[in-house]
């Protein structure tokens, strides 16, 4: 009576691997009995999460038995107001994972195609694999997206185009002026997704800010997430902003109850906190300094990054690198995934896991030699 | 420059309605300006979170800015021993609804087909037309599913066949041996969904345990929640629990952080709590028999239901008797979308919202004679 149901599945899942997280910290002290762990490995908040987040998930604790509320109405109205959209265009996601993978299932399917960048974020690939759809996946030029070979790149059967910016692993941004110049180039009915989880990172010039664009665009939809800049990552909060069709289309698509209170409440709490983004912001900026003044010292490249973390390239066996760190309890990431195998990207954290990172690296560096 | 998206979505997709879930209590009071308000509309466990897990999730709370445990390693473990199954044959999910579409996602696409009952739960025909594959419904037998003819009805394209036992909305269950008979007419590359989202309410005679039969049958997923009697409807988590194969295939779908931490603490912590389960099924067993009894006094026919809920039948306009009750403030749920129009599914409740309820629904019956 067995049978092999590996051949049962769909297409895409069959050729599908799963996605490899961040190794979690209790599992480095598991396997190596290593006390002390830094992890700047998942692109976290360093800062632990605001007050106002702890006391709401507090009270919400009390409501655990009942389902959440399946319209998100509170947290729509909250981001309404503090973007200037009007609540019916969002669709909350279970992170905005979530949302990416609703934006997938609603509009690929085998005899589709998606663009995405070489270095483009991971999940891209995978959601669009598992709806059987085919990748098309343009080159990238210095490590970040090449716009005008993306644009150059749908063809009859594409439905969407993946963008991230600033983009995850390499941290790498466009301006606006790019970005508009890319949307005037793609065909009015494919639906181009720019994912800004990082986008409040990022203060470099002539920033793009996709939601100031949508009045623009029909087919643009922006994702954001609260797991970042908002320190909600155990939560899982995202969301998407687009037009009112798109709209109306994801929300078929999307589970009733997939996001769940605490994030409801949380996201709400925090988006009221204004100084805990700004205290993020400042941390991750001086951060960042830390870290890239700290590579240079020790004489290792890196991509410049708008991002909460930094893509460092090393010379000889770097996954051997990477696993003299975890030794010293430092938890960082390998990218060869990304097509990136002499990279390891190092998320930003408070000045004393920088620190210990810079002492880590420069002790196996040292031996390296 | 603009478009018609609707028709650039997925076939299955453009045929979607979503979910309409149980009004909110907070949606209420917005609307009616009804101010105590008794919710007997989602199936919710009406005891209120076990102690135990409120503190997991107050600890849980310093930990906000992390991801989760992407391989929910502890909750697995724990489920594990409580159900003497091996850890690896789990895939966790942002609730069993996130593991039915998971299933739907791994096998159905369009040119498949999919089996499950009239009156069977509206997650399983969103779940297969999203996939833009084709749904056969047999014809319900006194309210419950016909096994008979939903093993008759698999044709040569169908992959997947879901059931619940017991079923939502309807509260019918049959046997094991039901079952098994049934199983045995299943061709074994047909995945049988085994939804046992209400087993814990579930104690009559020869009760059937789809988890015990994992072993006899490679085939068989059983789906489990713990938003029901387990009380963490407001956090998401259930599960599913198969063989191998198939638990890998589910696990490619996955997204990777697709249970928030609070999940994965609170289920853990509430599993380990005994006396909670005991209390909820004690709960129901009281509530159940203060609902029937009151039901026949009133002179209200319904559906015998092995679940925490019980669907009434009534009749003239049944829509105006949900309406007068949600004037008194008591949030029932009407069941048209299940094809059962005379029907209002009342949750079971604790023992003053059975009352209120019961009141409630004299006056509104003592008004329309």
């Amino acid at each position: 009576m067995s049978c092999d149901f590996i051949a049962q599945a769909n297409l895409g899942v069959q050729g599908l691997h799963p996605y490899q997280p961040g190794k979690p910290i209790e599992e480095l002290q598991r396997e190596l009995g290593v006390e002390h762990v830094v992890k700047l490995a998942s692109n976290e908040n360093p800062l632990g999460p605001s007050p106002k987040v702890v006391a709401a998930c507090s009270a919400a604790a009390q409501d655990i038995c009942r389902y959440p509320d399946a319209s998100g109405f509170e947290l729509k109205k909250a981001l309404s107001a503090y973007l200037s959209v009007d609540a019916e265009l969002f669709t909350l996601g279970n992170g905005s994972n979530d949302v990416l993978d609703l934006i997938a299932r609603t509009f690929l399917q085998p005899g589709t195609s998606a663009v995405y960048s070489q270095h483009g974020f991971i999940v891209y690939p995978i959601a669009v694999k598992a709806c059987g759809a085919r990748a098309i996946v343009t080159p990238a030029k210095q490590w970040g997206h090449d716009l005008t070979a993306m644009a150059a790149a749908v063809e009859v059967d594409t439905k969407v185009i993946f963008i991230a910016n600033p983009n995850n692993p390499t941290g790498t941004s466009f301006a606006r002026a790019e970005f508009t110049d890319f949307m005037a180039q793609v065909p009015a009915h494919v639906v181009v997704v720019l994912d800004e989880a990082y986008v409040e990172f990022n203060d470099g010039e002539d920033q793009l800010d996709g939601v100031t664009l949508l009045p623009q665009y029909d087919n643009l939809i922006v994702t954001r997430t609260f797991s970042k800049a908002w320190g909600l990552a155990a939560l899982r909060v995202g969301y998407a902003v687009a037009g009112q069709q798109i709209t109306d289309l994801l929300n078929r698509v999307r589970a009733p109850f997939n996001v769940n209170s605490m994030a409801l409440v949380a996201a709400e709490a925090v988006l009221a906190d204004a100084d805990y983004l700004a205290q993020s912001r400042a941390v991750n900026h001086d951060g960042m300094q830390q870290l890239t003044t700290g590579l240079e010292k020790l004489g290792v490249t890196f991509i410049p990054s708008a991002g909460n973390f930094i893509a460092a390239e090393f010379r000889g066996d770097v996954m051997a690198i990477y696993q003299k760190l975890l030794e010293q309890g430092v938890i960082v990431r390998p990218v060869g995934v990304y097509e990136m195998p002499q990279h390891l990207r190092i998320s930003v954290g408070l000045e004393s896991e920088n620190t210990l990172l810079l002492q880590a690296l420069a002790k196996v560096l040292g031996e390296q030699v």
